[in-house]
């Protein structure tokens, strides 16, 4: 097996054009080494030939190891265990042996022995989770990391020089409390309080700490996996790390067919961000696909198995109550959630409350145990817009609430997975509910879509929603492909989603105002404004496209260097001409100084307020 | 010349799957047909084999004769002109003389005598716009038409089955006025008092009649046009049959290179849907592209030329005064309107008020003699995030709001045009400015774009910001491709952009409530659900689209009979398992009457009021 991926498409190991990998070290934690993509650019040159240099524009990466060019590992090795000593040191884990039973005849790609781990566990009835140090005051290395991370490693982030009043920070904050600097204490304090999370499996050293939460950058998750009718490994390992190069901050590994366990355990060993599950969808491998022969002692070994991997989050359906399945029954297009509807099936069929619901301390006494987060689960999500914000729905999340609050009692970290479809009208009521209900857990949503009429498109349908609903206060937004409905999502899939939601995320943060997001937009639009065409490419989320789109209309190197662009011609371009009227205004003495520019923009606002009396013909 | 387009590519005359051509006639105006298409459903089949028909789905219809099968015309003829009769019944309109005269050494692509026409004009000092006639008290066929087509031809809306109370009819309406049922007294009434237009030049009598305000289905606008480096005549009007086909409600021409009252011809000729040009355009080619050789002279001629050519709406950058330029100075992205800048260089260069604005009135008499709408130019939109909402485009907005009055009244048609790049928290402020200084006069807005770090993807970024401003009141969004910024798009980019927007503008249109959205979404969803593969393609905004992504996973031409989905495999389809539910509720008695389902519902209620006590281990 190797990393390359399908010989017709892009690597994942390419590196981005223009771009170094450095590295932020911590203060609390001097071990801490936090990566950032670097993006160099040219100089700014004036007509007299003079050149300004601009300086390198710091960017999030969540490509781990892949994405620096001195790391020489190779997936069959896995990742280099970045946190293990950091869980040592804190203690209260001991060695466990391993659950795992194969299922015969469902697994025949046995792991190489370079993938095989020692599975650790909490000592008996203690918790190990952040949620747990961050109650004793203890700021870890994980939060740290976090806080340097989310600032782009600036104790403060360099306020642009275009930031004006009233815009750079953002809009009505619907009650966020974004700081402007995000510091390890406020990292330790919003987890604390369980309004944001660390998904850090003990079992998973190898994932960089990211956070989540409505008070931090918006994340995004992007989902993989195979199923009994498609795909293998190799695939699923090279769209997890094509999925983190272009900035999935966490991958779920949606598999489904043969060989769940040795995919699984591939993606985990190799992946720099947290991985998230549906534990219930290997359960039903485990009883055949029949809903109604599951049991709790098979989901238990079964989330015991994904623990000792190193699965970060879990999917759990513990709000779909059987008393809320009549909720449904007029439902245009029912329950449209897997593990609803599985559970649901499991309900009707023994006439009994749902297992997931009933067990739900004992979950979270596993779940502790390896610092596994709760992603509880929508099973009664809406799948059309017809179907938006019903009883069933609200029933579902009203349940969460409660569970939240059992979890955090618990010491569990935890979040509420949230629709689905809904149309642009009423996602605002979405989040305000889940912010009451579950105490500002974070929430964690499927677009939303906001129209039904549009297969083939749902990565755009969703991500209008996912924006919205980002700036009303979601933390993670998980991606939808051009593929949702229609089929398996494949490599370009997977990069059409990851790109359509980094878009809705950064939207929301510039709208949100977090300190971190401007920067990069104004130094992408003075690049534009400046005709710096490489710089434009290069500071934007896909440089190989927007170069590949500007090489169609002019394929020619020069045309690189020219200050004008092919949608205008060299006699028309806008941009040329505004130059031309800020060189203009210079020579008459209008804009050269900024105090002459005050005093004529005051002498303009007088003007304006003066009233607009219209020129009429004599 | 021919219609094919590029041979590698789809062509515009191909027809949507499933789909025929049906026509409403008018009551007050029996000669009117309004041309719709109509998707054919396939039954739906009860697991006892039985089966109940499903109703055909009825669109509106942008592709004018080119989508009627019947209709055998060819571009070298143009289309019927379906409007001639209207026009010519209400009198006050005489031939005059075409003072087109060649640009030597700019045209070398003569018209074939087949596409050329008299031109009409107003006789002299007379209105002969829609908002003359609806000043007057009377209903034209023209707003008969947009009646019967805003109401996709039913009489009121058939309420969808799944249709729930605060669910179909739209959120917050921010004070839009959008009634059950549009009738033509309704539009009469909405042109008279401006707010909304119906761009319908009298020599441009092959347009089918639409309209553009905040109480109507939002519509988009896509732009073509050759540059001076690319494209030619056949393209374009390919590229214009394109657009319409997938929906685009107006086309904008905004060539600039050789040929370019020819290209337009051949366009405006063959044209379906309203056309736009940015007049100043062909000015500043008659005076080899130096902006300060401009004259008004020059400018009126060309005005006068376009006119009787049956441009329907002319973007005019007269809000764009000196006294506003010195605010733009020290914007990140300056001045990035083409027609702005060229405006803002001629001020300069004389030291004179913008001779649009001082000539505005004369301007208005113009265009009131063959009813071109004016979309009053915002040539200070801002070009970044960094820009958005500053003082230039403000004040430009406000002489916008002065302007559309005198425009009034001389009785011509007004919208203003909007930004451009805005974050998410500062769309609103825009919308609600506009409404408040232009007097609810259609808007007409380019995006917004919500970021700028994705170009390559700025018809993602761009649809987040259309859908909310159309949801806000936003009349009609101009379609932005992803090559934006970068290149000039080719028909692949039309299509993507038109798409996006499509989009953008229905999840607005279902957000306001509009009766005549939310039917299509209910029958996608309901076919999705039900496993009816092929109506669920077509029923798409892109069924080719829908169906190569199906086929890409499940190739088999059974595939499309089975119950499940390639996402989850035989095994775990959730809509298949919703189904069992479903059956196996309904042999428990549990959801087989209505009564009954009723009192469960009931019954479910009671559970979830009483409190939500959770299960605990004994």
């Amino acid at each position: 097996m190797n990393a390359a991926g399908t010989s017709s498409e892009p690597r994942s190991g390419d590196p981005l054009p223009h771009s170094t990998r450095i590295y932020v070290t911590g203060e609390k934690h001097p071990g801490i080494r936090v990566p950032f993509r670097e993006i160099k650019l040219t100089p700014t040159r004036a007509a007299d030939g003079t050149a300004e240099p601009n300086a390198p524009v710091r960017v999030y990466d969540c490509s781990g190891p892949w994405g620096d060019p001195a790391f020489t590992g190779s997936v069959e090795h896995g990742l280099p265990p970045l946190r293990r000593e950091w869980i040592a040191a804190r203690g209260g884990v001991e060695p466990a042996p391993s659950s795992y039973q194969p299922v015969p005849g469902r697994s025949d790609a046995p792991l190489p022995p370079t993938l095989r781990r020692q599975p650790l566990r909490a000592q008996p009835g203690r918790a190990v989770t952040q949620r747990y140090y961050a109650r004793q005051g203890i700021i870890t290395p994980e939060m740290e990391y976090v806080a340097l991370r989310e600032n782009l490693g600036r104790a403060l982030t360099r306020p642009s020089p275009a930031a004006r009043e009233g815009n750079a920070r953002g809009g009505p904050p619907f009650n966020a409390a974004i700081p402007a600097e995000i510091t390890p204490e406020f990292v330790r304090s919003e987890v604390a309080r369980g309004r944001a999370i660390i998904p850090a499996n003990i079992n998973h050293p190898e994932s960089e700490p990211m956070i989540i939460g409505r008070n931090f950058l918006v994340k995004i998750n992007a989902n993989i996996g195979n199923s009994a009718l498609a795909s293998c490994i190799e695939e699923e390992v090279e769209k997890m790390r094509w999925a983190t190069k272009w900035g999935a901050d966490t991958v779920m590994d949606l598999s489904t067919g043969r060989n769940i366990h040795e995919t699984r355990e591939w993606i985990i060993r190799n992946s720099p961000v947290p991985i998230g599950t549906v534990p219930l969808y290997q359960a039903l491998e485990k009883v055949d696909g029949k809903p109604e022969e599951l049991t709790w002692e098979v989901y238990r070994d079964t989330l015991l198995e994904q623990c000792e991997q190193g699965v970060d989050y879990f999917t759990i359906h513990a709000g779909v109550r059987l008393r809320y399945l009549p909720l449904t029954a007029r439902r245009v297009t029912g329950i449209v959630s897997r593990g609803g509807s599985i559970m649901a099936r499991w309900c009707l069929a023994h006439h009994q409350e749902n297992f997931l619901y009933t067990r739900f301390r004992e979950i979270c006494e596993i779940l502790r145990a390896y610092d596994v987060a709760f992603s509880l689960g929508d099973g009664l999500r809406p799948g059309s817009i017809a179907d938006a914000n019903d009883e069933a729905q609200f029933a579902e999340l009203r349940t969460q609430g409660e569970l939240t609050r059992i979890a955090w009692e618990l010491d569990c970290q935890v979040m509420n997975e949230g629709p689905g479809h809904i149309p642009l009208h009423l996602i605002k009521e979405n989040m305000d509910r889940q912010l009451e209900w579950c105490a500002e857990a974070p929430f964690y949503t499927l677009g939303p879509l906001t129209t039904d009429i549009a297969p083939g498109y749902d990565h755009i349908t969703s991500a209008i929603g996912a924006a919205m609903i980002g700036w009303y206060g979601c933390a993670m937004l998980c991606c939808v492909t051009p593929k949702e409905h229609l089929g398996l999502p494949d490599k370009k899939d997977v990069k059409d989603g990851v790109l359509a939601y980094k878009i809705a995320a950064h939207a929301a943060d510039l709208a949100k105002g977090h300190p971190a997001a401007r920067a990069r937009d104004d130094a992408l639009s003075k690049a534009r404004f400046e005709f710096r065409w490489d710089d434009q490419f290069n500071l934007g989320l896909d440089p190989v496209t927007a170069r590949e789109f500007h090489d169609q209309t002019l394929p020619q190197e020069g045309a690189k260097l020219v200050h004008f662009c092919s949608m205008c011609g060299p006699q028309f371009c806008a941009m040329k001409i505004t130059e031309e009227v800020r060189n203009y205004a210079a020579a008459q003495g209008l804009a050269e100084t900024e105090a002459l520019q005050k005093g004529l923009e005051h002498k303009a606002r007088e003007f304006i307020h003066s009233g607009t009396e219209l020129y009429r013909k004599a």
